[in-house]
């Protein structure tokens, strides 16, 4: 019997990792109201939907946000469920290694033990339930084992922009837990094929399942600035807000997941995207007959394939193809959908001219 | 010696026609803010140009407009300079033959031979000047003979969509005043083609200048029932609100110019566009390195031959080419530049709707 520890069987808990900052969904998507906290798909902001997505696996008094000072009081706003005192706020953005580290060695000692459950903020799921039934194992992988659970994504095409996860041998026959034997960078289109076609490769979703005690050793272990960093800093707010920028800023899949032996993987099918751009929205979102995704007070005459996106006042297209059209109160974005990872050269010219307000 | 006339040295006089509900500028243009109330060229809306275009031949206190009663505030509002009793209200629009002959018998008997130049609100010039200088010709023509002289303009592409005057016998060398041997109504393409390279036609351009006695009596023979009409009507407030819907509806060019043997014409190269749509527009707007013409707050990258136009907020747009992208306080609209002639059909489909107060 270890009496400081909690009992395996403590309530599962979640971390959401709320920090991004994302330029890609401009002109909706703002420094202060980045990707997470927008209504993309849905009524639902993609933070919210990412909370509901959990329940009743983890319940919100069971959740943790990570987040940013700057974003720190809408994430309280848009989840009231959350305990105050488990929003926590980075003083700056170090990257996601330093995020869960920090984040984890703010949780009481008595979870330490506890699956926890790491994920974005911004991410869709089409088929939640789908999303719940893998979950739900990983977190019994996790009170079994001493493992790192990753949810890894089925892929549906050869996509360049995503890491991937080579299958390992099988841990699990039931629930199909394999271990993972390699993290993959983005490859170029020829891998990204053979990767897919090989049937031995999944997306790395970035959704994770772990005890906080596991990862807590393994950053000791393979990440010993952050560690020496975390334990310099403590608890105390000012102390925090001057030697938080000084961490390790590395990703927790380069900084740790990549260097451990036990990582396993459960395959996901439940209409997962990242949303990475105004295209991603496009083609998850429901399209009329002509393959336009429309979302507010929009006319579409002779129109094919766009994503007509009202966020206020009316959006009226004539005789246009395969273009994001985006309306927000102050702005008009248009733009080709295969142009459309290219919005933040936009900001950059808008940054050039002073216009910070847009931004 | 005729005491009650006017001395044909009366100042000259003109008439604003400031009546048009254009729908081709939208969401711009709106019932309550037509075309000729924009500033689609410049710091000026159209209407304040044409009064500002008239000077110095034409004073403001003797400019008369007609215009409807929903525009008549505006129009004030926009033309302090004018006369508030020379802003006449139509109750409704009865077409330009109707409007021209209801101001005419509205100016005192004083004015009747005078020199009265008749021009639309809505038009572009490039060139006052030239505009000016031909416009003091026809006055000076108007002022020796018993003439109707229109200002037709040297074409420059085989238009369909405007009438052409066809010109007959010389009637002053130096000017090069001529008969006008026809009037013909828009032309297919052939038609126009030959028109433009026989170098006999001018473009109806609707700009007049007459005295008020030539073309009140040739209304009493070509257009009895409108004579009639105004004659029963008078000029009492509600007998004239009850009965304007009752005149005869017709334009002044095929219900009387057509008719008239008297029609002289003098050729108007002054750059006059009369902004038929947003591509008109494009074309006269100066343009980027890249073709792009350019209004408001925007932002362009790799985009050519575009209209991008911010009445409020910003555009911005990346990749695309040859769109009109217009953006209202409340709308946006995209449509493919050769399209946009097409945009009452977005109207039709808000009427529809419901969305009355997006017309």
């Amino acid at each position: 019997v270890k009496p400081k520890r909690s009992s395996p069987a403590a309530p599962p808990q979640a971390l959401i990792l709320a920090g991004g900052s994302g330029t890609r969904f401009w002109p909706l998507s703002r420094r202060r109201r980045p990707k997470q906290f927008l209504a993309l798909d849905g009524e639902a902001t993609l933070l919210q939907a990412t909370l509901q997505r959990l329940q009743p696996l983890v319940e919100p008094s069971a959740v943790w946000v990570c987040t940013t000072a700057a974003l720190c009081r809408e994430v309280a706003r848009q989840l009231p469920e959350v305990p105050r005192r488990q929003i926590l706020a980075e003083p700056e953005g170090r990257n996601t290694a330093a995020a869960i580290a920090w984040s984890l060695s703010r949780m009481p000692a008595r979870l330490r033990d506890a699956p926890i459950v790491v994920l974005p903020a911004d991410h869709r799921v089409a088929d939640p339930a789908a999303f719940r039934l893998r979950l739900g194992q990983a977190i019994e992988a996790v009170r079994e084992r001493d493992l790192v659970v990753t949810l890894g994504v089925v892929p549906r095409w050869p996509e360049t922009g995503y890491g991937y996860l080579r299958l390992g041998r099988t841990l699990d026959e039931r629930s199909g837990l394999r271990r993972v034997s390699r993290f993959t960078e983005k490859p170029d289109l020829a891998r990204a094929r053979r990767f897919v076609r090989s049937g031995a490769y999944l997306w790395n979703a970035g959704i994770f399942v772990f005890r906080a005690a596991t990862v807590l050793r393994e950053v000791e272990r393979h990440l010993p600035e952050l560690h020496a960093g975390l334990r310099k800093m403590g608890r105390e707010r000012l102390r925090v807000a001057r030697l938080y920028g000084t961490l390790p800023a590395v990703s927790i899949d380069v900084g740790l997941m990549e260097k451990l032996s036990i990582v396993a993987t459960l395959p996901l099918d439940c209409g997962w995207s990242d949303l990475g751009s105004w295209a991603a929205l496009q083609e998850v979102r429901p399209q009329d007959d002509r393959g336009n995704a429309i979302v507010g007070e929009v006319v579409a005459l002779d129109a094919s394939r766009n994503l007509l996106f009202a966020d206020s006042g009316l959006v009226a297209v004539l005789g246009v193809e395969g273009l994001a059209v985006v309306r927000s109160r102050d702005s008009v974005l248009v733009v080709p959908l295969e142009r459309s990872q290219e919005v933040r050269r936009i900001l950059a010219e808008l940054e050039a001219r002073g216009h910070a307000v847009l931004l």
